[in-house]
């Protein structure tokens, strides 16, 4: 079983040469790219897909093995061998490679069939890969994930967090392979930054093989090794930069530097690979950019959930407990569903309230310690993989932590509900380092991320009562303090049994003329406090909750931009927020009125909720009398004018 | 020398009773913070702050050693250690704890007397270590820097970053100390996060001696060893939460609970400290808040370099070239001046162009590889020793990747100078996940950072000759591509000898009144071309460049907001940079042009930045399209109105 066929071992030489050659003469043809480190890889690359269950007819196959390329530049080596095995037309990943408008990009993308994860920011392909390993074992659908990294990336820090995850649960069909060329951009990886990379992981519990990763057998044995093993095992790959090409062989330009077409000429001369690469030029003339239309995304999940009954809450409480009895009430409903929920953790279970759900689902939960880099990427995994994903944390840790992190899930198409608590300076004393006030500021630079802000317990159970069947990536963000329930005027719950949460609706929670408030998030239960107090002075202000600041549906908007007087509330940078997506959407509209933004100016400081939000000028007092001073102002704008016009 | 006099044995063992009596009160008191963590890092605390060189009266001495406290929530311990000490007043701390307005924040603050760094986010201290380290090295000051941290944290992935950035710079003025009580906030961290801590850190090149971190004598000892060592040294000090009261001993939970007043009680019986929490409770009423009056920033630098004489460029270059010509040229200088200038780079010198610099100052030039978390915090520690540091990198490192460090080290008041380079489509080829297109909504965030970003090599040089002689946090960005240079109508270049770069200051590229098209960042030199091909169709477009886009002075902008139709152009998302910020200064000022925002509207794909540019229709001539098409809409409505009005 150890040892490969020999017919196959020809094959694979023979397919080394010319994956070799078509890396060259992409790199060529294109003028840029990696070809270095693609040479270096390619051999462990064609063995492993010789060795792996797959089927590149059907790429997507429950049952294959998972591959995963975290150094994504190797873009031309993973082309060609998968272009070699039928994944797609290998003379078109040639011809089009990086050209615009072609799926064979600069780095890898997951809409290459073959690719399971779009890579191109170093160090994140093992929490990738964790999260696909977590999702075999919770689907009961056997497979392994082989997860490809640099050398010059064991840098990056967070490959230790999920060296450590991996080893906790024992994700023995996980295995790791590093293309150890020895060259980063900057030259020898001993001086570039010395490291021992065998005893690092080592140090974290992964037995460690080594081989010469241009021995095919050698690959092929330690593959083999790999099976049946009680730990997650990495394979140190001893390999050479170029390889294949002596006058390429060792040299770290090579990394990011290409052939010219006299130097690919002799290369392919010594590859023993004919050079063809002017029908390549004449392939590459001929395809077109097309703008791509409106298609649904073919990476969405599917969900059909039971999302249960509206729990009605008629007494105050936090929205963090809303949220932990909903999941918790969607886990006990959704036990035998196909569709399993999943959530992760990062030492905070009790803060954000997933107590309920890990003690319910104790094996589709999933304790990530004080490691959030990888706990956001190997929960984006999760989600590809049919797996409905919650991660819950701080929202200092959720969003700014990790903010690079959502952005490549958001890159790949992730369906993960990343819930925070803990935002605003309602977090109170911990202070500024703690105080996440700028979550729909980092959200609004992502382009498929949808922010949610819950006005009370009763939205937050319906907002995710309705997430549950949702695709995509969410962001539903709240705060610590016990917060009051809204009602609508007559004493009944705004968000009672009869309210149905839509995203980007935007709630009319009082009607007015005076002005109108606008508020997002915490600040709602005093803005209605400093609203009534201005109704008994006779002043009657419009009042609208938005809870999905990224998304507010337009015909919403248009209710709100007709008054002449707006107001912005948040528990966010003021610069940031609410106020400022409010501003764009005035000016979009030609709308004239007066904006007054409230929200947070500076770094915020410790105190209590209460006490901070007071110094923000966001108590109910201060709201009042700012509303009523701005209101006066106006009508007294307006009276003069009246008096100018007689 | 390792025996501590049995006088000193004596007073830190009653030290340490009364530090557990100010931890437990000051926490009750608040009713709120960490009293467990404190207490099991208390002793280790004031034996490091008897062994050290320092003085409590002048905690600014150049001389002293550095302590930083990594895991900012022991700020009760941190507070009572140096309390004692003489830094402040103990009672003032304790009355005051985490008191809206108090400087005895919930996680340690540089503005505490005795605080080196400001933390709170898990696993930065030990990189601000580094910097600091390297800081006595560089200014040729001998001091060590002790960085305690906690166990929970060593999950962290960038602690490996630091480790092996101290490893490589042989910082043997480095000491790491682990307060090992084994336990995180949701219990025992082997079972939260399993990990071999003294193998992680030796795996890494550390030498580590472990200690009972409440036997005074063993951790004195252990510090006496630090001394003279050849390699970075870890003192691993295995301790008990909550240490010192029996009845919280070894209990998670508290970790982040308080006791009540009569458990106060108990403990403060046990440890032989009289209970007076009434006299507190009156000083904590007694302490009211103040609003804080815009005082000089004490940690700003006062640079005072030589800036050279501008470097005029006549042919087109890139940015990135004029900056490495400008920085080499600032250090040739001032080779001699006191302060020293620092450059910090991320494996990518030949692209980020700080070769010159390298060569020149190779004492003064750091590496850190691919650890850009680690070289983010180690910068910004290094900026706030006297010395003007440069980190360079590409966009997308430099701000997504390192976001939550980039937003502790603006809390910190570092003087940090970030200078990007890569950003926008203008990467290509490279793809989205290479394409920084959110530097400015993400920096918009951060109350204390500024950026610039040049029009072109002119410009670039006299910034960088600007910014040497700058405090404070800025991101320089710039692009990737050869940029044509910007001429005045008559053919000068506007950005020539007599151009000082003023922060702030948005400059008037082409006058017209037919509208105006406001551009940050690269796509001006195209903005130019559309504008000269209408101004021969006899429309003529006023043309403004914004290298300071959060900056912007009032003046300048209502020159700009004048215009009856206004265009932005970036290369930034079109949702969070230029344009929205336009669009908030339309509103503050009640500008009711019309605003039409030219930027990327979705995550872009793979091709040159030429072919790029033309799809996302900020090719010139995309933009001459639009802007003629805006213009004749406009005039049609004017002439429509005139006809309704005649």
């Amino acid at each position: 079983m150890h040892n490969m066929e020999k017919e196959l071992l020809s094959e694979l030489h023979n397919r080394g040469k010319i994956a070799r050659a078509a890396i060259l003469t992409m790199t060529t043809l294109a003028g840029c790219g990696h070809p270095g480190g693609s040479m270096s890889s390619i051999d462990v690359l064609n063995v492993l897909y010789s060795y792996i269950k797959h089927d590149p007819k059907n790429p997507n196959w429950d049952e294959r093995d998972r591959v995963i390329v975290s150094n994504g530049h190797i873009s031309p080596g993973v082309y060609s061998a998968l272009g070699l095995l039928g994944y797609f037309e290998l003379d078109t990943a040639i011809a089009q490679y990086r050209k615009l408008g072609s799926i064979f990009e600069g780095h890898i993308e997951r809409f290459v069939p073959g690719v399971e994860w779009t890579t191109g920011n170093l160090g994140q392909g093992l929490s990738a890969g964790c999260g696909m390993a977590l999702a075999s074992r919770i689907k009961h659908i056997p497979y392994q994930v082989y997860v490809l990294m640099g050398d010059g990336e064991q840098q990056k820090g967070m490959i230790s967090e999920a060296r450590r995850f991996a080893v906790k649960y024992k994700l023995n069909n996980l295995v790791a392979i590093i293309d150890y060329n020895r060259l980063q951009i900057n030259g020898v990886i001993s001086k570039v930054m010395p490291q021992n990379i065998r005893h690092n992981w080592e140090s974290d519990g992964w037995k460690v093989l080594e081989v010469n990763g241009h021995d095919l057998s050698m690959i092929h044995s330690a593959l083999c090794e790999t099976a049946n093993s009680e730990v997650p095992i990495l394979i140190l790959a001893h390999t050479v930069m170029g390889k294949g090409v002596p006058f390429m062989e060792n040299l770290e330009k090579y990394h990011g530097s290409t052939l010219s077409e006299a130097q690919l000429d002799e290369a392919l001369k010594h590859l023993e690979v004919p050079n063809i690469i002017d029908e390549y030029k004449k392939m590459r003339d001929d395809f077109i950019y097309l703008p791509k239309t409106d298609k649904p995304n073919e990476f969405s999940l599917k969900p059909d959930f039971d999302p249960g009954a509206a729990f009605i809450y008629d007494k105050e409480t936090d929205n963090r407990s809303a949220w932990g009895n909903a999941i918790g009430d969607l886990a006990k409903l959704n036990k035998d569903v196909k569709m399993p929920l999943a959530m992760v953790d990062c030492d905070l279970m009790v803060s954000v309230k997933t107590g309920e759900f890990a003690s319910l689902c104790p094996d589709r939960f999933f304790q990530s310690g004080i490691m959030e880099n990888n706990a956001a990427v190997l929960s984006g995994a999760l989600s590809t993989c049919g797996i409905q994903t919650f991660w819950a944390d701080f929202g200092v840790f959720g969003t700014a932590e990790v903010y690079n992190n959502q952005r490549l899930n958001d890159i790949n198409h992730t369906n993960l509900k990343v819930v925070v608590t803990h935002v605003g300076i309602d977090v109170g004393e911990d202070g500024r380092t703690h105080q996440c006030i700028d979550y729909i500021g980092l959200m609004r630079n992502l382009y498929g991320f949808r922010v949610i802000v819950p006005a009370d317990p009763n939205q937050t159970d319906r907002a995710i009562r309705w997430l549950v069947n949702q695709p995509g990536n969410y962001l539903v963000a709240m705060g610590r303090s016990k917060i009051p329930l809204i009602y609508k005027e007559g004493k009944n719950l705004y968000y009672g049994a009869d309210y149905c949460f839509e995203y980007g609706k935007i709630d009319t929670l009082r009607e007015g003329k005076d002005a109108c408030v606008v508020v997002c998030g915490t600040p709602v239960g005093r803005a209605i406090k400093a609203i009534e107090k201005l109704q008994q002075e006779g002043f009657f202000v419009h009042l609208a909750y938005v809870s999905c600041p990224l998304g507010m549906r337009e015909n919403d908007l248009s209710q709100i931009l007709k008054h002449d007087l707006i107001f912005s509330v948040e528990d966010h940078n003021v610069n940031s927020g609410l106020g400022t997506i409010l501003a764009d959407k005035m000016v979009e509209h030609s709308c004239h009125s007066r904006l007054v933004k409230i929200g947070i100016q500076n770094y915020p400081i410790s105190g209590t909720s209460e006490d901070l939000y007071r110094i923000s000028k966001m108590d109910t007092n201060s709201l009042y009398e700012r509303f009523k001073q701005e209101i006066l102002a106006k009508e007294l704008v307006r009276a003069n004018g009246k008096k100018e016009k007689n």
